[in-house]
């Protein structure tokens, strides 16, 4: 059985609703970033870049976001998570995926670790006070240039879905109101009343 | 005909050799960053994010050199650029595809475009000094976890080369001596004697 590591309030929740709206069998298990678990020698057995995602799977563990979302509509492919048979909207959905992931999430990222890239304090607070600009840039460009609708990709769902839906999570938290950007809004308010999206966010809220 | 955006020594460099070791019918059209073209309007229209690469197919444009790679993967199946018929080798390459796209390049791209995370020039200086030591350790993470040698899979050349080889020769130029890296060095020497790769650094640099 798949077996996913996440941690509430982070990028795994992508992963985490894909595996649902996948209808797979999965289990999970929690890291306590409160107890820094995801530095601990247990957890680099699983993931040896102590971060979550990780996903096991029979075959061995898959890391980064991304992978582990194309593995899942590849793996499931009656829940149509992708466009399996067609290489450019394959690549694509890839395209915008991998966007999110080394973008996105990591001007994202600056906010809360900052410290990855700089040891000098005040370093750190310049690096966290330019996140909402880039966090609004950002998506001003996924609103403006990639962002089909209703759906990432148009009509079709697809796990590009999810992890939108996750990083716009963020943007208040970013100090970034969302409602600058109505089309991402509105596809988060969406996503939301997704039987399997409100089941995850049950179970990691919980 | 396929089209590839390019500057010498960006990331690139892994989609022109990709194409090439493809044996795709593709030109290329050099964006010269010296003259800041990336971020002029002609190049904004094929790709927004105002980046290389980008790819131009009779489909449409595509960005981000992950879905690039896997892409052309995919076009030139003859190539055997990627393990298509097994969802869970392909979501390991594109694990290790993803990993280098999001942490190691953006590791490497603090040291001369600081300015994307914050405007303080001090901390721009803060996170140039703290690039040798984060590129060092993602080596090391790759060399020690993930690299399996010859070929980052193994026996089986693909996609993932010709990245690990673009981003593995920015190690001087970040203030690393890839001697630290005795498997990494190896296969950098090896990757640059083979003729494709021979073939396109001539090009980029003539
Ligand atoms: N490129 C990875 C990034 C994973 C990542 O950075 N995860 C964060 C949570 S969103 C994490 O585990 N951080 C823990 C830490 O930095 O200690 C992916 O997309 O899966
Ligand atoms: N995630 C993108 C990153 C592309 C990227 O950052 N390219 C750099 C060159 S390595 C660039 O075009 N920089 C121009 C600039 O920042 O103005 C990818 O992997 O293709």
């Amino acid at each position: 059985m798949l077996k996913l590591f996440y941690t509430p309030g982070t990028c795994s929740l992508a992963s985490h609703i894909a595996l649902e709206e996948a209808g797979a069998g999965y289990e999970v298990h929690r890291v306590d970033f409160s107890k820094a678990e995801q530095t601990k020698p247990d957890y680099l057995t699983i993931n040896p870049k102590g971060r979550v995602p990780a996903l096991v799977t029979d075959r061995g563990i898959l890391t980064e976001t991304p992978a582990i979302l194309a593995y899942i509509a590849q793996s499931f492919p009656k829940a149509r998570l992708a466009p399996l048979d067609d290489p450019f909207e394959f690549a694509r959905l890839q395209s915008f995926l991998s966007y999110l992931c080394s973008t996105v999430h990591v001007a994202h990222a600056h906010a809360r670790r900052a410290a990855r890239w700089a040891d000098d304090p005040a370093a750190q607070e310049a690096m966290k006070a330019k996140v909402p600009q880039n966090m609004a840039d950002c998506f001003a460009l996924i609103e403006r240039t990639m962002f089909v609708g209703p759906f990432v990709r148009g009509d079709a769902y697809s796990v590009a879905d999810p992890y939108l839906f996750t990083i716009a999570g963020w943007l208040e938290s970013d100090g970034v109101d969302p409602a600058r950007f109505p089309r991402i809004l509105d596809h988060r308010n969406r996503m939301a009343e997704r039987p399997a999206v409100a089941k995850v966010l049950a179970e990691v809220q919980s």
